[in-house]
């Protein structure tokens, strides 16, 4: 039996709903960069490095936590699992961001945007599910709509490929374009990996 | 010590062999893949979407057996990362049939038909294994020859990419050529990630 | 309590040094690359898949040593991934090599030469932080020292890449030098997985 909800294994789950809102706002900056003119785009970069650096201090302070504590709510690989990927998660929407400033890309595919749109549901759900994970009520709901989600932008960035691949684009144009579809599509993944984090430790807690 | 093969642990052995039976199914059509004409190729990916499908069943089934078994016949975590290496395996082959049809490739480059063929043999192998799970007996065999499989893998891809840098190939046909090799190389890491997950477990049993 | 120290185990913390100090190798012989002619690499080539296999030889001791100790220093799962993710590095290491020789690579771009002075510094810090495991002093300044290495060889992949699409060089040789810069890219991951898994068994043993 373990000893829950003392103030000290309060803080992962602070922690981990910082980590998961911290994914909102990086999520809403990419939907800001699908409106940003290029001029507007390199303070935008800014901000996505902004949170990408509060998401890394919130990451450090969940290992800090980790090595500090004698009880831990869930198994300490977990924990250590749940914070590096939801960090994961923010590393490579900086990386989209960061690459269409470094790129100097004009206009962004059609499709882009609802590869942005699936990661934007994708962070909300994350946010709206780290609560449960005190209770372990309503989180395969959760975690059956990310594996959904994920699909779904596999298929987009499939077809996303082969409109980029279909004749419209110079070869260097192609490449650029993939980095950051590529990028965009390894954010999705990882969302999936955190949901796959919260399936393993709510399956040893059930 | 652990008390084995009551009928409810017994299923987990059966839903891995039913999960890497099908892996022989999607080989066999990959297989396929490489003599048919174009105009066949859309009711070919029908057929392995529909086997991916089924591998998808599999693996749910297996998850949800997790969730609802007091005893396992391994550790929970190694149970679940077969299931998802053998389901990862089915999803690389689904995908490499997938962007065939829809980049609409004329012919497949030399040396895809030697990747496929090392698929298939993994997938029998691999096949033939799963029933090894329940004595724990001549696993290593295995997982020696799916490792010197991946190795060879290894050398067909770097060689098959070669081929297409070397100047036959206009460029964007280069990318979509790149992307079916690499996605038929990630079957064969995945097929090593089974062996891998086998080998945890045989190690832990021993 | 663990019983540490008997001799069985002690020689863990000997694989785990050799595979290091086979990385240190791993890595001359890239800095000796950035040097060579191109008529001196297929040799240097030969070199570096002879250091491969002897890392090989050390992975697979560790393996065995693991299937045969009936009391081991760390968790078995930590020992199979600390011994596998320094195979990796060397994989990576041997790979960009081996690429640079098939593709028949004339000059390599600027910024690889930084790429491998990363890895240098990263082999060097983990084979001097081998030794650390008996004690588990010192470590954390060595894996937050190979995170920043790995977030500086990011900053420096993202760079090459940006001037590797920046129209200097044709679609083909682009993907070529891609293919290469990527592996060596993958290389400072798997240091920095390397590092992970030292922090993961400190976390437990802390």
């Amino acid at each position: 039996m373990r000893i829950r909800l003392t103030p000290r294994e309060t803080s992962f789950y602070d922690m981990f709903a910082a980590s998961a809102d911290n994914l909102v706002t990086g999520s809403k900056l990419l939907l800001e960069l699908l409106g940003a003119d290029v001029a507007a785009r390199p303070e935008l970069a800014e901000r996505m490095r902004a949170a990408e650096h509060a998401g890394d201090d919130i990451t450090h302070g969940i290992f800090h936590q980790l090595n500090s504590s004698f009880i831990t709510p869930f198994d300490r690989e977990d924990i250590y699992n749940l914070a590096s990927s939801l960090d994961d998660v923010m590393d490579y929407m900086e990386e989209a961001v960061d690459l269409v400033v470094l790129y100097e890309i004009e206009a962004l595919p059609k499709g882009v945007e609802q590869q942005i749109e699936v990661l934007a549901r994708a962070a909300e759900l994350t946010a709206a599910a780290m609560p449960g994970l005190r209770t372990m009520d309503n989180l395969a709901e959760y975690w059956i709509e990310v594996n959904r989600l994920e699909n779904q932008a596999d298929q987009i960035h499939r077809k996303l490929l082969a409109h980029l691949f279909g004749g419209s684009y110079e070869a260097l144009e192609v490449l650029k374009l993939k980095q950051i579809v590529d990028v965009l599509e390894e954010a999705a993944d990882a969302f999936e990996h955190v949901a796959n984090t919260v399936e393993t430790i709510a399956v040893k807690e059930s």
